[in-house]
This record gives C-alpha cells, sequence and structure tokens, in this order.
C-alpha cells in the first residue's frame, strides 16, 4: 500500500472516529493563575486559547467538534459548555462522582458504545501541548485505522528527552513492529508506574522504552472484550453503567461510581491487557507540567526572557512573566517565575516551580479560601 | 546652667519657632508606587502615615502645627492640604515656578520675616525618617534656642557610617564647641559637596565630618544678613520677593522667580557663609534614599524579609515586599524588592534599586504616562 493510498484508507477508517477530552482534572501546578475552579486546562497558557479548546481544535477534520465528548464533573462541563459551544450538548459527559480516569473512560466509552459499538474512540487529557498538529493528524489517523483493522488498544509514546521521574513509562519491543504507511506501530512489553531515578535511568538508556502519554485509541467494543478478558473487576462496573445508561438512571449510575475504585486507565487495564500497540509520538508533546515548561513554549526575547505583558527589562534573564493587561519591570533578576493575577503574585526561582503545591498547601491550611 | 535650667530657658526661646517644610521634592526612586505625582513625601512608606505627616507630627510641642509651613508647587501644595488640615491655610507657601531649595527657602523665609523678623526658623525635608523622635526634639529645642541667642545658622549632621558619595559631607572643628545643656555645637569648617569614593572615605576616615541632613535652623534676619553678606547676588531677590510679597503682588514673585537661579542653599549659602555650627543628628536618621533602605527600617521576619501584605515565604530570604491587600507567594527567592500597585510591578535585584530611576526613564521615552 503506497502511502497515498494508506492516507485515503485512513480517511474511510477515521470515518465515525469519537474523540474523548478527558476535562476532569485538577491541579495547583498553575496557581495563582490556576486555582481549584479552574485547573490547567481551562487556562490560556500554551496558546491564546484555553488548552481545552485548542485540544479539540488541533484534532482538525480527523475527528470534529461534533464528535468529540468531554468527561468532567457537573460543575467543570458548565465552563466545558461555554468554551466549546459546538460540541453536541449530549456529549457532555458528566462523572458523577470525582474518580480517577478508568471511571470516567469506562463510563465515556460506554456512552460512545449505545450508539455505535465498533466506533474508534480517542482519548486525550485535555491539558497537553502538540506543537506539530499536521503531525499529529496525520498519526492519530493511522492509529484509528489500526486500531479498528486489527482490533488492538493503541497508544502515543514520547521519546524521553531526560530520565523523568514524573512520567510513566511504556516499554516496548523493537521486533517487527506493525506498519501503515510511514507510520510504526510497536508492541508494548509493560507499561511502568512513575519510577525512581535508577529505573528512569535505565529505561532512558535502554532505548526501548516511551513516556506514557496519557492518549489511548481503541475501539468501543475493544475496550470492552479488554475490560472483561484482562479486569473482570472492572468489567461488572461496565456492565451496570451500560444498564443504568439503557434506563436512564441517573442514580443508578452514582450508585456505580460510589462503589467503583478510583483507580487509573493505565493501572487498571494497561499494565494488565495485551496485545496494545505504540506509537512514536513525535509531534511535539509537552505535559506543560508546571511554569517553568512555558519557558520552552512561549517566545522567548533575547535575553531568554518569556513575557506576556508589557515589561521594561534592565540586567533581567531567564524569567517568565504572566502580567497581562499590567506592567512588570524587573532589574537585575535572573530565572524568575512572576505571576500576577490582581488578587495574588506568585514569584518563584525557575527551578522550584514544583513548590507551588506548597504554598497552595499553606493557603489551605490558614482557611485562605479566596486564593484557592 | 543646669540641664534644667537650659530645659526651661530652651523651651521659653523655641516658643515663636516656625518650621518650614521642604515639600516640593520630585523623584521617581519609589517608582511604582511613587510616582510623577506622589513623590516620597506623600508615600506612607517609612510608618503608617506619609512621610511628611510625619515630619510634621514629629516636631510635637517644640514647633505645633499651627506654627508649620511648607513651600511646594500647587499641585503639591493641595495635596499637602489635605493631608496636614491643622497647617494655617495661609501657611501653605506656593512657589510660582519649581527651583531648587534655595529659592524655595529665600521664599519661606521672607513670608515668616515680615511677620517676626527674629523669628527662629527651622527647615526639614519632607521626606525623612527619624526614629528616635524624642531625642530629636531636645535637640531641635538646643538649636533654635542658640540659633536665636548667638545669631547662627545651626544645622543638624549625620555621623557617617559608611564613605557614602550620595550625601554632602560638613567638616568640622573638634575644638572648643559651643555648649548647651549636654548638647555641642561645632563650628563647621565647610560644606562639601557630594564627593568621590576616595574623598568620601578620607573624610570617614578624619573622623571630623557630618553628613549633610539637609536640616537647618536660623533666625530670619540672620538667615537675610547673611544672605546679604555672602550671596549679595541673592540677596537682591530677597529684596524683591519682600516687595512683591508686601505689594501682594503674586505676577511679580513669578517674575522673580523666573530670574531666580536654580540653585541649592548648600551652595547658594552654606558654602559660602562662616560662623555656622553643627550639632549631631544621632536621632536615627535616614533620607530614605531607596527601597532597600527600608529593609533596614520595616519590622523583619526571621528570614530577613521585610513585608507588607499578606504573604507565604517558602526558603525565601532578605526579600522587601509592598503589596497590601493582595496575597504575595515568595518561594526560593533571595534579596528582591517586590513592589506590586496594581497597574504596575516591580522586581528588582535589592542591590540594584539605584536603577529604578532607569525604568521610570525607559518608560517616559515610551510615552507611557499612565505609569509615570
Amino acid at each position: 500500500m503506497t502511502p497515498r493510498g494508506a492516507g485515503r484508507a485512513r480517511g474511510r477508517a477515521a470515518g465515525e472516529a469519537q474523540a474523548v477530552i478527558l476535562a476532569g482534572g485538577r491541579g495547583t501546578r498553575f496557581w495563582p493563575l490556576g486555582r481549584r475552579s479552574r485547573p490547567k486546562q481551562f487556562l490560556p497558557i500554551a496558546g491564546p486559547d484555553t488548552m481545552v479548546e485548542e485540544t479539540v481544535r488541533r484534532l482538525g477534520a480527523v475527528i470534529p467538534v461534533k464528535r468529540v465528548w468531554t468527561v468532567a464533573d457537573a460543575a467543570q462541563t458548565r465552563a466545558l459548555r461555554r468554551l466549546l459551544p459546538r460540541v453536541p450538548r449530549n456529549q457532555f459527559v458528566i462523572e458523577p462522582l470525582a474518580r480517577n480516569t478508568a471511571p470516567s473512560l469506562i463510563l465515556a466509552t460506554a456512552r460512545i458504545y449505545l450508539e455505535n459499538p465498533a466506533a474508534p474512540v480517542a482519548v486525550f487529557p485535555a491539558d497537553h501541548l502538540i506543537r506539530k498538529p499536521a503531525r499529529f493528524r496525520g498519526k492519530l489517523a493511522a492509529a484509528l485505522e489500526i486500531a479498528q483493522r486489527d482490533a488492538a488498544i493503541v497508544t502515543f509514546g514520547i521519546t524521553p528527552s531526560y530520565p523523568a521521574t514524573g512520567f510513566g513509562y511504556i516499554r516496548f519491543s523493537e521486533d517487527s513492529p506493525r506498519r501503515l504507511g510511514r507510520e510504526l506501530f510497536h508492541r508494548v512489553r509493560a507499561f511502568k508506574e512513575k519510577p525512581g531515578e535508577g529505573l528512569a535511568a535505565e529505561f532512558l538508556a535502554a532505548g526501548d522504552s516511551f513516556w506514557n502519554s496519557g492518549m489511548f485509541v481503541w475501539r468501543a467494543d475493544v475496550f470492552a472484550g479488554t475490560l472483561k478478558a484482562c479486569a473482570p473487576d472492572l468489567f461488572v462496573f461496565w456492565e451496570r453503567i451500560l444498564e443504568a445508561l439503557k434506563k436512564g438512571r441517573p442514580a443508578a449510575l452514582r450508585r456505580v461510581f460510589e462503589e467503583m475504585p478510583s483507580i487509573s486507565i493505565d493501572h487498571a487495564l494497561m499494565e494488565r491487557a495485551s496485545g496494545i500497540l505504540v506509537n512514536e509520538g513525535d509531534f511535539g508533546w509537552s505535559d506543560v507540567g508546571a511554569w517553568s515548561a512555558l519557558l520552552d513554549i512561549w517566545k522567548r526575547d533575547p535575553a531568554g526572557n518569556a513575557l506576556k505583558g508589557e515589561t521594561v527589562g534592565l540586567d533581567a534573564a531567564g524569567c517568565l512573566v504572566y502580567n497581562p493587561g499590567r506592567l512588570t519591570a524587573l532589574v537585575g533578576v535572573r530565572d524568575l517565575i512572576v505571576v500576577e493575577t490582581g488578587d495574588a503574585l506568585l514569584i518563584c526561582a525557575a527551578g522550584q516551580d514544583q513548590r507551588v503545591r506548597e504554598v497552595v498547601d499553606i493557603l489551605s491550611k490558614r482557611g485562605r479560601k479566596k486564593y484557592l
């Protein structure tokens, strides 16, 4: 099959593909811009629009907006409806309770399954950046076709650039990958939880490991079958959710959620399943993990400062400033993160931005709810 | 004369003493809190009230508020009237034009001279801090008595703590000082302009030098006589100002100001006059020259941070924060000056706060008037 022929085939195969945007994430790493009620996916930090809007937009024609689903709690869903007015109203899936990603994805996939059991489903976190969206769309179309044709769960893995301990890893076999056009799909040997430093260095050195991007592609029926085969404890909930959805019983759905464990899709399914395929996600991915990640994403001035808002800099270098609509003057400072939001100001050494969580914890202990 | 007797005598001698507050200063060293329309004397930075209010309050019973005069331009005088409602309305002296301190003090002293030629006049910058106001009042009363009794110009000198190049110096004779109670009044040998580093070090080593505090005490008639004897070029203006005031001619007064040179009282009179006396101003004086000066004035936390506004500090030390009514979080930062005023934010290495003027210059060149 020529690449051109492959492109046409992928286009047809992805015809009925559905996207599920995991938009229920919480987090305080972007405090003070991010608050409890406005986590990262609702912030316009990686581009002019919020990250969830960018996540939907980059799907382009591969999965048009009328086939996008979101999953989040009721409050977040209200915000999502405002941001994504072109998503059909019945495709904003509301979690009865905040659980982890496995319950969210069982629910969202069940909703799609009831409409079309063979529908290919692509799952995306709402708060990641992809700098090469055209390349991403090409790979997504290929993954959808492989997932549909071969009844496989497919994921994207990110080639590690350093021995990160903050990501899960996917170890894969370099032998006889499946091929579609130019794309290689490797057999996954194992999903690995976030490793310690030593193990992370080993994974990096071995050269057969990707970071787990949290993006997955599956046919709804294949998801159900894999759950039944590999996670029968959870398949019970899948069946009860299908039943509650068919009968239109929100109270029953809520009871199922109350009983389900809070567990990630990685633990629940990926670590247990076999036959998963992984394609290299070399499309400029970033999880935008903390403020300092934006130093690599925002445009920098010649002194290496990344600036949102009017700025005067004298002997200032390596600083990230978010203070739109106001003036910031930097004099003789290096490698600072500065975020001003009208009521709160963060000034943080760039290498210590993981400690922003501690600030939020302290404010929480002080009972300063207006800053949370 | 016993100290007690001296105290009573000083109380009587200072009976009609008048204070002149030089409140027309401009400056941008406290940007962004300080703006063109709100220089240092109008800022509540050294205490709960503005520096000009503190300047008047610390005079206490030695020069009560009904004998306080201010000198400033028309716009600043409007602000002064709001801040100092108990100062008699006719004692807000308006400079027709912004000149330096010599024209201001010729005008203010002339106003007082017309009411009482023998009145002792004490001159104070509006933007200095005095941490020991009771001690200051005792010394002021003594200086007023000496100035009145001996027909001398008296000044306060500050014992240098380092070879500052930002202050003028007063070199004095250690031989046979005049004495009043416990106070010594040394004969001034010379007023010296701001020196270079080498000369400043020499002055410090010699031990016979004070910093020029800019505070002076004189009888109005002695001021006029000294001007006539030592600065006849300026005495001409003194006479023309007296004439314009007597005839109530603001236009004539303005013309005199237009012709007067822009010259400081130090250059105009102190450097030329003889017989000036200096008393040690060891009353906790500071000119509060820039933001970092407040690190020595504001209360510090155990990590050496001086904070106005609610703060969360993680591994933060030596920082000065002015952000009242809002929250500031500092993570892993050292020796920073942080000033947030709603529309503008300054973040400056503590050792580089003199460069705040450059920020203002850049904003001026950019035409960003709203920040000036």
